[in-house]
């Protein structure tokens, strides 16, 4: 099984297009501390031919582009992109199906509360629905988006997405709004987790002794919004859980049993994106990666399912 | 008066994310003969200071990274865009609203059906209305996005949007669904037309004495998709006159007075994309530039217009 990182920052990637917050100003200015990021997606295959994307987001077709195993291969038309996943209906995880358009097939697959809120605006029907089939995912129903990858959906804290809210939306719900994934093949096991409002104890026992979690690190702390003068909300308004604090995600999954930590969904006021900033020097001497674009983890068959083979 | 162009190709970009036409396949192999090009849209300032982005491709982010004028520039928050005008409600010149969130002020000016066709869709809704005035504008009625650029909307030949089709779509219909612009400012007058179904005396008389035409130049023939193999429509279905032939915008236009004649919102599989080839030197004989990303016309204030200084 292998992941790409297609895009490791929040919405708005880094730099946002309006924003000169400390991080964004580095990176308009060329800082070699700061690496461009671009908006929040996932690529999964279990045989580097056929690939799952988890989310689309608004710079998919950068994304493609910067990502060769992703680029058409024979004929006239074609994707090696055989899917898409949705785990919650944010607009930088899904407006990137306005790219995937012209007449390709996949299968697009999420909640059916999800499935409703695309089909509820006409302008999703760019992408097809003769082409590309929406399947209608239940939660903790294991399903195979590509053959011989099972993924299994379930809730975790959060919200419906920003442009869905009603004037008082509830917080940290647990429902069909915001999934996490986990991703089994060949014995291994990945959880995938971009937006999470608050560390469950479900939450901590489903990815205990996962291969890898790759998880929601837009904020550092609470209010980083705030300090950085950029915004009202915090974390916990927007759905996601801080780095940082006792009921934070470094703390609350210290004690589990997880091979690789690696926070995505990386908002452009987190000072981790500085390289070899104290904030990042922190996290990392914690065992957590800082993702970047394209970083890959390629993960071999289970040395305990390899049989008949001593050495 | 500048305008930048920031994107020059058709819907899906060169390379387009699943197609191996042979433009494409040249631009996946890194061949430098043909320039990876972004979708269509146009920057267009009076002063160098703010500007006006005519249509909002999906590759929007992309763009403004690449154009260091469209860079924000002071304080926490800011952006030198400071209105979005959309000639029709086409994915590729609508989609890249989703990026311009982030409670950023602007102005969005379009006809009452675009405008419609957005309001019926609530994703849009993520350009918050409450920091994004939505500004009907009448056709023939001049107005100033930006104050001393003057720019007045007419209607061309075209169709509804692909996703706002019905069964048996009315093409090079004349209305709201697809407009051109004429910009004036200083004494020079710029005409954007990016989708054009026909050449109409209408159009042949609008365009005679303009400083520059930027045109629609998707396809080279009206079966260019069907001889590359890639698809069944016309140029005409799709709402866009061909380059050549006795009703193409080549010879239908060689009779007006024109200062700079620009071929925009080119097709991945238009032959013209290709540096040097037969197809790009006999558009450029007849006095034709083929646009690229990033090419910038520049009109200082009409000579005519200078009083008070004979030299």
């Amino acid at each position: 099984m292998q992941t790409i990182v297609l895009g490791s920052a929040a919405g708005g990637g880094v730099p946002q297009w309006n924003c000169r917050c400390p991080v964004c100003s580095l990176a308009w200015a060329g800082d070699p501390r700061v690496r461009p990021r671009t908006q929040s997606g996932l690529a999964v295959s279990r045989d580097g031919e056929a690939w799952l994307l988890v989310n689309a987001s608004p710079d998919i077709r950068q994304q493609i582009a910067a990502t060769p195993v992703l680029h058409p291969r024979s004929g006239l038309r074609h994707s090696p992109i055989q899917a898409v996943l949705l785990t919650n209906g944010d607009i930088d995880h899904v407006a990137g199906l306005f790219t995937l358009r012209e007449n390709q097939r996949f299968d697009l697959f999420a909640t059916a509360e999800i499935l409703g809120a695309i089909a509820a605006n006409r302008v999703f029907d760019v992408v097809n629905p003769a082409c590309v089939a929406r399947r209608e995912v239940q939660l903790e129903a294991t399903f195979e988006p590509l053959p011989g990858l099972r993924a299994t959906l379930f809730p975790v804290p959060g919200k419906v997405p920003l442009w869905l809210e009603g004037a008082d939306p509830v917080i940290g719900m647990v429902g069909e709004s915001t999934v996490g994934v986990m991703f089994e093949a060949d014995g291994r096991r990945i959880a995938y987790v971009p937006g999470c409002a608050r560390i469950s104890d479900d939450l901590r026992q489903r990815v205990d002794g996962v291969d890898a979690l790759l998880f929601d690190g837009t904020v550092l702390e609470d209010d980083d919004l705030i300090r950085a003068g950029v915004g009202v909300k915090t974390g916990w308004r927007m759905g996601h859980v801080p780095i940082n604090g006792a009921n934070g995600s470094i703390a609350k999954l210290a004690d589990c049993h997880i091979g690789q930590r690696v926070f995505v969904h990386i908002n452009n006021t987190n000072p981790i994106l500085v390289d070899h900033s104290a904030e990042r020097r922190q996290v990392e001497e914690t065992g957590w990666t800082v993702a970047y674009d394209g970083l890959t983890l390629h993960f071999a068959t289970s040395a305990n399912l390899v049989k008949g083979n001593p050495e």
